[in-house]
């Protein structure tokens, strides 16, 4: 009835947090996959199952990822869930009065993404992407 | 490679939030399933997808859920991810050093499970699972 495509969670390190996540996990190591995204200042670790989880260290002092860090440490940051039609849900859901992030959807690593301000979404950062063609969400 | 049973979410009211999930994720109401837990001091709104959102709203005002609520803030509260023998799990887990907040799996809603201390997971609380066979993870 929902598609959840990961969980973004908010580590200090990815030399730390890799080995605990697959730990506990019984998660092969090799099986884990790294991307550097500089545009949002994090380099990211991801473990695939029935959802993903997205863990992320922040690269850019100055980011949004490390600011989240300072401000409520390592944890739960977002949930990202896969949409239909994105612009439709975007117009949707501001029409409803929630807080979104952007006027409109915008370009992320695999999809068309907007994010709802925890304010309006019961505390949690939520994101929805409208997944390419050929991708993935990021 | 991993199964995530659900997403433990703390909600002030089930009444506000149930029709905000439902809006963000184009959740009909009708399919979300109430239950509760009196021994945990919660009611539980669940909406099932590729994995579950357990939306927790706080009975017991000297319960954890209601502690969390005070303290944090309505928001993510923990992972609950599906384990094959859990009591293997939890001696592996101990014997790697992990906090973890009970000494041995203990039975839940819909199978053994035990929690992982969020100081030994990266700052998430962690569940673990063994499913009953007839059952699903509360």
């Amino acid at each position: 009835m929902f598609q959840l495509d990961h969980i973004g969670i908010v580590v200090k390190s990815l030399e730390e947090a890799v080995p605990l996540w697959c730990a506990m996990l019984s998660y092969p190591a090799e099986a884990v996959e790294y991307h550097e995204v500089p545009s949002e200042g994090v380099r990211i670790a991801m473990l695939t199952g029935n959802t993903k989880l997205e863990l992320l260290e922040a690269t850019d002092p100055a980011g949004s990822v490390q600011r989240f860090l300072e401000k409520r440490g390592p944890g739960l940051h977002h949930l990202c869930f896969e949409s239909g039609d994105v612009d439709q849900a975007h117009g949707r859901l501001s029409d409803a009065g929630m807080q979104l992030l952007s006027e409109s959807p915008f370009q992320g690593a695999e999809g068309r993404v907007f994010f709802i301000h925890p304010k309006s979404a019961c505390g949690v950062l939520t994101e929805l992407v409208e997944l390419d063609e050929t991708g993935e969400a990021g």
